[in-house]
């Protein structure tokens, strides 16, 4: 961007600044590339794409309420439009890391939508500065708006549709793979483990139908939070008093996205607390946070369930995805779950970070926009594809070790936890210690004690019975 | 409780162990006792009192069942109220850092109870070790039950009760308070404030309803949240397969609790999960921890509107409840704003180590069940004080004071957001940049402009009108 | 405390206030008491301990230098050291959830000390609110300092000496035990496991040599890390600029408290950024952040090495305790790791807790305080207690399984790792794979390739040498 | 990277896959890149260059002991010395989400300086798959190494090299730059502020000097915190035991890693805790912690101080960089500061991310490698860009307001501190309150309360002299 490339100059209420020939953005998002050299995150496309939606959605019922002329509005919308369909991802160059109202991301949307505009209104981009231009990015695309509330209302937007359509789908995916997983497992009876220790039997189908629980309960949790998410601070402007916004318009907008994007999109009872704060989007990083739990939990068992494959639990097998080492050859590693647990855990900081964010803000507006959507835009995207690829390159390709499963079970001293009801938890727990001290077998141990025969030790400890199912 | 103390002898399953001879826990409690002497913090009372309500329903359902007779378990039934009642409180010793299963407090309870039943059936404490005990607490007062899903099942009925009874009317009533100044206040119109700088007008009593409509999210999200601890895990038993629990137990237990406590129990659908994770407490956490960021927000302002007295903003004053400072004569700090923000930065650290904890769970058994009952149960406590307390002691006596919020408002600049729509953001940015190099107020400098005549100025720069009120 | 108690009447700058009859306190510490009915966490006796020292050795400094007659002085010097010894521990009922500058507890420590001083210099509890007491709370006790100074002081004090004395010969402790273990299993060859699958082998002693090294360098960490806590805000009073405290003071009793101490003390460089920010503890509590890692990573690899007895990996054994489950008779759980691994959670929570706290601090003060010291506090008792516990009850106990390592050791099929510097990578894999997939030894996978003979098989793989000890 | 790209053929020992013609990795590459399509996040090329550099001292070493030919060997470190300088860039295309160890990542290391290798010896990209390539990624490039150690010891170099380049001297300017304000605002007396009220007098020059100190001392938690990450896990090979890597190899490596970088490498004590934990990693991102919550507090007291420009505090102004508002014409926000405690609150969570993802590591390695490294040098460039752009773009440019800074001050109650000493707290306190409720200056209030005499009053309140300056 720098050196012998080509300039044009652009204009703000600061003063003029000298902008990339070929790029539509213009003085204001200029200004901020220059003054936040911070990182290298940008802000997430799916918060550009969604703000542009927005600014179309704005200038229709801007011309529908008689805010705004034909002429720059239709130019507008085809141009947003245009935005919103990608054609101009490369003229979006701002860092997260800029103002904390997100104004220098909002002037970049208007900048380029009025650019492209004036364009298609014949004005091109290296018109004399002096030359009229019939669309101006603040008195016509930012129209009834202030970055005070198209900012929050994009961050609601472009989360709704970021869960909905890459999270969402890849935990039902995983949930239903899982489930699979559970019904064809339902007959495997194997050793339950408590404290890492062995404990009395569960079918191989019960541990799975308890992640498809925790999957499914996570879903839950998430559709609950998106919820409020669906209430949009739009024609709050400022600060929430809707100076310069005129009637009507926060519901035709509201409308407006909900017919483009069909998520039920409403105006916000109170839209104080919609700029000031936000505790949706907070409520949501939780749900994530949740779902980052559920998945690092699911992750580990499947990791401690496939340990070994000699020396360890060694119960499940999973694909052979890749060489596992550098230096030991033929070591294949449960590399999907790891990935899933990584993820599980930054989702986890993320989350800790939005909270600081937005517990920050002061008086009329929260100053930590970007950071936040950003960070719940990130853990969307990272938990929805690490779910994907853990369902489709490891859940699938499960298989259970039935003889091993068989070879534990058997060795297993918890199946006296049968024998409590009839003799006693006292005279069981005997027998148990007397079996682990000797080396002996349960059934062995059981009929030393004298306190059962035979065929009531057979009777009581059958481990598949003893799963209830 | 060492020393020359009376001791009497008990016996578990490990051998003879000493005990105080007035205390009704017996061996296994006293062996946890000296093998975690770690910290202070006892496992909370509101934990023990719905842990022993627990044991009285299940003795209950278990007798209704014919799996426990009525000797035994009218005696369990008594034992167990009074437990409830808070007539032992001095009997439950052990700390939160032990098991991670809570395995020990669980056989707190059941020895408890299982030594006052003894008790109550003619057996005293310091009978003969070998008198037969009509009461055992493995065997009768845990009867169809493991630690494995009565520690949980206690947890979610223990939170479901302090959610109920000390956070959600003390949020209630804070809600209600800022209300209640929302239309206090609702002619006040004051200069709004973003990025802490002046900015356009809003009334004092649509700051105090975006404060409002916070409190109102967040007991949204908290109730919603609630929903999931009503699935208990009960019947599971030790791995969730319901081994050594009579059918029709679970069901039973779940309805004696709800219509003992008033509260909507059920059976969870899946009850590995329940017992092998805690994502239901994990999202109520979230929920906490969202509220958590409402009220810090909430402080902060507060403690903002209500800086100097006489060289900050000093928009409203608070009560002065005591002297401020050591050394400094007179002052008067905003300390029950400062006390609320302290517990919103303690439950927002809490929740992190609730997140740790609970994603930290193997195989059949989240092994963290101590502290995250104990974390969740603590930020209760204390958001639901510390919002009483400043409800009562701050919220109710804040008062404006309009003369410092009539020359604010007079002397903001940004009033010239009126004229935008007017003359175009260019020229009023101009005229603003005018008035703040000169020092002269805005309608000086609006005239001066030439951009607007007096007339229409003072038609459209109404901070009250801009206030949309 | 209310009700038929017995009250006298106290009175500072506000007005009047009830006063239990028998309790040291004043009207501030009662006012605070009635104002802050939050939670059950009261201010920690260590840092009371800590701020009656200061107190102490305040006013021997004050006498030194002449600013305080020998007839108050001597009396509070006396009263504090009674509080330094314990003799009051039940006089200081304030919460943790109070004003943000610790001035409350400030004061409670300058009220009681008062109190004991009069009643030492003849003038009791109860004597006439008119008759001149010779000793102030805050003219002669508080006299040199500010509660801005002073609290953060005995931040600083109370945190190192905890370190000191709690948390430092716990590590200590558990770092030599744990090195013991490591020197005693020095010959035993185990299996290796990385992702917790097979690796190449290690000696049991190399594994505990890594704990070791872990304990040790996070003492190394915490050492490091309490060196800025010597700094001390003492003599900056209200804001840091020392209004009020004479020349000499500050010194004074930096040299003083070292010398009650043993620990060196100093004043710090930079007094405004000792009482408006607390960086330092920060610090420290990174420090402790990192303990907590290194004690949770040990604690779950006990539990994972001890896993079983039958059907996990079992190659160490701990000692039991206490009976490990409610239901399942003759379990017994790792329940010293557990403890420890909460533990550590709970650490890193507050750790949370202390960094949103430390980052919330405005202009001249921060006014997060006693959560700050709290949160320090908590975690030095807590990860002291749970090292030592698990130090003396789980570390000193644990043995080798010398019959099932060597059973894994022969099954691992990571040995092959040894061959590929000889037949290179790739060969080598083929033989693992050869063998997995066939049920082989390693040995006769490797035979079979016909890529290396016997001899040289068992002179290359000989898992001893692979262990390079 | 599909569709018509021209593709050639690589094998690893899992079989054959097609990889684009023109990239330099090979067959693990493109798995990885296959199997773990999951968000946007690469491993960082500082990490990327490191690990070549490391690969090219293993090659130098390798040789020197003669366990490297000189032919693969003098072709490795010329293709690693080109990846170091940043030829290849655009061949690591593997995310952070990936296997915990990083295994994938060290392979495309290795692959890619084994392609060019090859290449440099006259086997092309495109040569056939059946002719010998002198160079192969695991025999000789990663020769005496595994990801186990090289990975930890690449973080722990890149990590020194990114502090030392880029967050180090950010800081180390904004300290100097803030202590340059401090000399410059030494004469300016102002109101000091505690709990957001007025306080007793203070310089701006204090202030900003304690800002100094706490950059200072941020620098100086890092310095100390950089030390253990001198010590490097390399030639422990798999677990640490160094299996297949030569004697003097570790100290080889290190010693020319030293001598490349300038930085003092030495080998590690212990390499079993430094692969399969990263205390050291854990240890500096809790320096970050610290010194992200210094600089949120600098930066949010400069957006209070300069808060207004006209209804705030407004004792400092900033340079105005761009307009701040897309409705409000002619606001300026402190948006450095803004993006400043953004970062500030990001690198807090990126903290609690590396704590979770450290303290799960499992038995002889830590599977989340690439998690923590990922984090601690994003937050190193955070950091360190934004502490560059604020000390350049915010501190710099700042001016005080020396009129209203003494508006403030001449109205402030808290001067009467100053009377303390004199006539006793509780005179002084009804002084300061007398004032406030009538509205009178300070010294009208003192001398009307008969307390004090002009003269005395004059002499005692003297702002300058009260801060001791």
């Amino acid at each position: 961007m720098q050196g012998d490339e080509e300039m044009r100059v652009e204009r703000d209420s600061l003063g003029e600044v000298r902008v990339p020939a070929d790029r539509y953005w213009g003085a204001q998002t200029q200004r901020s590339l220059a003054n936040f050299p911070i990182g290298g995150d940008r802000m997430p496309l799916a918060f550009i794409h969604a703000h542009a939606l927005l600014k179309r959605v704005a200038a229709e019922t801007n011309m529908a309420l008689g805010n705004l002329p034909a002429e720059p509005g239709q130019a507008i919308v085809r141009a947003a439009g245009e935005v919103v369909a990608g054609r101009f991802d490369g003229h979006f160059p701002l860092v997260v890391w800029q103002t904390g109202s997100g104004t220098q991301s909002n002037m970049n949307v208007n900048e380029v939508i009025a650019s492209r505009a004036n364009e298609l209104l014949g004005v091109p981009l290296d018109a004399p500065l002096d030359r009229t231009r019939p669309v101006h990015p603040n008195d016509h695309v930012n129209r009834g708006q202030s970055s005070n509330d198209s900012v929050p209302t994009t961050m609601h937007v472009a989360t709704v549709i970021a869960f909905r359509d890459r999270l969402r789908p890849a935990l039902d995916g995983l949930g239903d793979a899982l489930e699979q997983k559970a019904d064809a497992f339902a007959d495997i009876v194997k050793t339950g483990r408590t404290h890492l220790q062995d404990a009395v039997p569960i079918t191989l189908g019960q541990v799975f139908s308890g992640y498809t629980a925790q999957v499914r309960q996570a879903i839950g949790q998430l559709d609950a939070a998106a919820g409020p998410l669906h209430e949009l601070a739009i024609g709050g402007t400022a600060v929430g008093t809707g100076l310069n916004a005129p009637a009507g318009f926060a519901a035709g907008v509201a409308e407006r996205l909900s017919a483009a994007t069909g998520a039920p999109f409403r105006v916000a009872d109170n839209r104080f607390s919609g700029i000031a704060a936000h505790d949706a989007m907070v409520g949501f990083s939780g749900a994530l946070n949740t779902t980052a739990v559920a998945l690092r939990k699911i992750a580990n068992d499947i990791r401690l369930l496939s340990s070994g494959p000699r020396t360890g639990i060694g119960e499940i097998r999973l694909p052979a995805n890749e060489p596992g080492s550098s230096i030991m050859p033929g070591k294949v590693n449960p590399t999907q779950a790891e990935a899933l647990a990584m993820v599980a855990a930054q989702v986890m900081g993320l989350h800790v970070a939005v909270t600081i964010a937005a517990s920050g803000g002061e008086l009329e507006l929260n100053i930590a926009k970007p950071l936040i959507v950003f960070d719940v835009l990130q853990s969307i995207v990272l938990l929805g594809d690490a779910a994907a690829s853990f369902h489709q390159r490891c859940v699938e390709g499960i298989e259970p070790d039935r003889e091993r499963i068989a070879l534990h079970l058997g060795r297993s001293l918890m199946l006296v936890t049968a024998l409590a009801p009839e003799i006693g938890y006292d005279a069981a727990a005997a027998i148990a210690k007397h079996a682990h001290a000797e080396g002996l077998t349960l059934r062995e141990a059981a009929l030393a004690s004298g306190r059962i025969d035979a065929e009531s030790f057979d009777r009581l400890v059958d481990p598949a019975t003893m799963t209830g199912e």
